[in-house]
């Protein structure tokens, strides 16, 4: 098993913004895709976020306001099948923290290489939403590579 | 055990100018510290990195050019110490590939978080210089949380 680990520090003394962030429509469409659809504040909800060329169903496995969210993957590339991706909040000073985990890679594959770092292009966009109102999703994100 | 992969798409012609960007003074300090010491074009020899707050020793322990480049960290901090960061490149189409992993962390501690991070910002600046012939390197670099 294999996983992608990221941490970013948002300057904000909000924690439950961040939280929003991570578990309305509005607030995940406003870093990491704009077509998104459903809620992520109940347990057992599903939310669909669509990219150009695919996309992913996530079933909120997990929450503990405004600390915690996990996701499970209901539907996605192969690649992504029964990975999930665990969502920590804390305040460290004058910011709060994310701990981000996307867990249980089979294999890490190039593909697993390319979320990586896509990943962290994603959080700095949910970094800045935050920041400056104003984040980078899908389609006007930052393209990494090849793959996008 | 556990690792931070990555992967970025270069958009250039020149695999040969990739390669210079990792195994040149001038190149490293281009994108990743402008505190760079050392040339990383021979095995056995010693690429000394430094930033605000302390830096990396890096033994060269293995070059292919222009395909491979390995480093063996010789100094730095703890979690830092017996971990390889290992740069394969490859042509796709119009673009050069950059696959990176910094292998063999004892444990996906909170520092690691920071670190995959971190390495995903300083991966595209290392793309940035190579496109536009600017990179992102310390202290210009996009900061990402409160450990900078």
């Amino acid at each position: 098993m294999a996983d992608i680990l990221h941490r970013i520090g948002i300057k904000t003394s909000s924690i439950d913004d961040v939280y929003q962030a991570l578990t309305t429509e509005s607030g995940l469409a406003g870093w990491w895709t704009n077509n998104t659809q459903g809620e992520g504040n109940q347990v057992g909800s599903i939310i669909k976020f669509r990219f150009g060329a695919g996309g992913f169903d996530m079933k909120v496995s997990g929450l503990n306001k405004p600390t915690h969210v996990v996701w499970e993957v209901a539907e996605g590339p192969e690649e992504w099948m029964d990975t999930t991706i665990n969502w920590e909040l804390k305040q460290d000073g004058d910011y709060i923290i994310v701990l981000f985990k996307h867990l249980n890679w089979k294999e890490p594959v190039e593909f697993m290489h390319h979320c990586s770092t896509k990943w962290a292009i994603f959080l700095m966009s949910l970094k800045s939403l935050i920041e400056t109102g104003k984040g980078t999703p899908d389609p006007v994100d930052v393209k990494i590579d090849n793959w996008n």
